[in-house]
């Protein structure tokens, strides 16, 4: 098939963001907050108006789009052989029990049910894993057989190579490294890691970025904080690695802004398992940065050609400013 | 190549076993204790004078050996782009610090490096891993794309397929499942669960086997036990269903001879973890049963037509009794 137009979607808990890219670069990106009510079709519908206005925005027809790619945060499940979204923070109906019961009040979201009857040649992967893809190709994972992703970010999510290859799993839920055991009782390592816990454990309406500026200046609290959310971090990294013996961590997500702090941190209570499994792995931040999210759901989609022009001409790095809708 | 001979290799923490076999079935097997005594190209003379016992014993030429399997437990390093053993229980030299400290006191062993010189078309896998590939070929895990077959003895390994192909990683130590952490402290979940831990927790010089005994009988340490380490094993489990997003388990070893105690626990505490991610994975008994330390090494280098053949005649359960050498 010969591609002329891209579009590429990525899919958060607060919002959603479209990219459409020809052979030479961005054309246009919008965004716009997750919808939080209407029905389990409403994320589908959203996304597709959203393609439909970035159409307009550039003037070109909707069929001129020739593939989607979609990274949006999981887990998945298969119904019919389409992926169906279980994300708690995009279908409220899930997190029963929780105080703010949220607005929206689906359960899941027949995600690419719905949007396969609007385009034929549509992807979709978990956006840790996409980001993997994205980094192997363009970012700090270039020519790395064996490497993960990993994300620190208001959540956990992680996506891996291994021998060469892309690890998916049955329903595309690999790495789901934030649903892990790292310590007694039954917090996994996001509930207890994530950007919100390091907040939430420091308390006072702190951010996650201002307890690590108060580690900086030797507040004690956050230097506990920090030590154990990295601690159990690194044990994550560890189980990982343990499970895939790969030869490279790359690190991104908002909280690995505070690399600074959290990288020889992190190496040190990594090396503290096994050592012959964990003496050789390289650290490295990723390569992508903030046009992360644009080239995740656009990877999975884009042809080799461009892919090899991308990476000579990098056109990323001029990506337009993107626009916010209401 | 015409294959005529095959050399199975089994080399574990407390014997080896070499079994010969040509495309009908096995042919003689024997076995004999690890060597704890001499220098580190100890074990891999040990495995080059047992296949040459095996090939008089049954009256053939080494050279009609095509090639040699070798499943052993891990981990591996790699030298000069050959795999070294590194495993604590064949390098006594590595556990110091422990209290009988034992009396081989090399550190590592040229595995690959030794048995190339002697046999050119040489296949080494950790024992778990090949275990998994004779699951897929012949036992529990026919048919199967997403699986993970694990092991639970005086250690415990794990081996995976991930979208149809096993995952090996960059010095094939995947899944070194026994040296995730699960739990506070610094103690791994082969520390922690493994038959020795078992035994040790109930204490008076009792066999993991017995505390199962006394478990049935309602004894009550014993029921605390096992459901602790149970629930453990769960959680190791689910870490790697977490990070493979896998369909089934295989579960196999010694300890799980009592499956009738272990299976409906486990279940339960697996079920724990991520609900869209756990309810649709199955849980299976090892296919292959005590005749896996024989396939394991076998398969990794079995020629396609012969595993066809194989699959139909079953050959593995006629084998000979195996000879014991001192």
């Amino acid at each position: 098939m010969k591609h002329k137009y891209l579009a590429a979607v990525d899919i958060g808990g607060t919002k959603i963001t479209v990219s459409i890219v020809d052979k030479k670069g961005i054309l246009v990106k919008l965004y716009q907050p997750s919808k939080k009510k209407g029905n389990n079709k409403t994320i589908p519908s959203q996304v597709d108006s959203m393609i439909n206005l970035s159409c307009k925005k550039i003037g070109i027809k909707k069929k001129d789009i020739t593939a989607v790619g979609i990274a949006t945060a999981g887990p998945f499940e298969k119904k019919q052989g389409n992926l169906v979204l279980k994300a708690v923070n995009l279908c409220g109906g899930l997190s029963k029990g929780r105080k703010n019961r949220p607005k929206n009040t689906w359960k899941e979201i027949p995600l690419e049910r719905e949007l396969k009857k609007k385009y034929k040649n549509l992807q979709i992967e978990n956006d840790a894993t996409a980001s993997a893809i994205a980094e192997h190709k363009f970012g700090a994972g270039k020519g790395e057989d064996n490497f993960v992703y990993v994300t620190w970010s208001t959540g956990i999510g992680a996506g891996a190579f291994v021998d060469g290859k892309v690890v998916k799993g049955k329903n595309k839920n690999s790495l789901e490294l934030g649903h892990i055991f790292i310590a007694k009782g039954d917090q996994d390592l996001e509930v207890m890691v994530a950007g919100p816990a390091i907040a939430k454990d420091y308390g006072n309406n702190t951010t996650p970025k201002q307890v690590f500026e108060k580690y900086r200046k030797g507040n004690k609290k956050a230097k506990k904080i920090i030590q154990e959310a990295v601690k159990n971090f690194a044990r994550g990294l560890a189980a990982s690695n343990s499970i895939l013996d790969t030869k490279l961590f790359i690190l991104g997500g908002s909280v690995m802004n505070d690399h600074d702090v959290i990288m020889p941190l992190v190496k040190k209570e990594f090396c503290k398992s096994l050592a012959s499994m964990t003496k050789e792995v390289k650290f490295k931040l990723s390569g992508l940065g903030k046009h992360l999210g644009d080239l995740s759901g656009l990877t999975i989609i884009m042809p080799k050609e461009w892919i090899k022009q991308w990476q000579k001409s990098k056109p990323w790095k001029k990506s337009p400013e993107p626009i916010k809708l209401k």
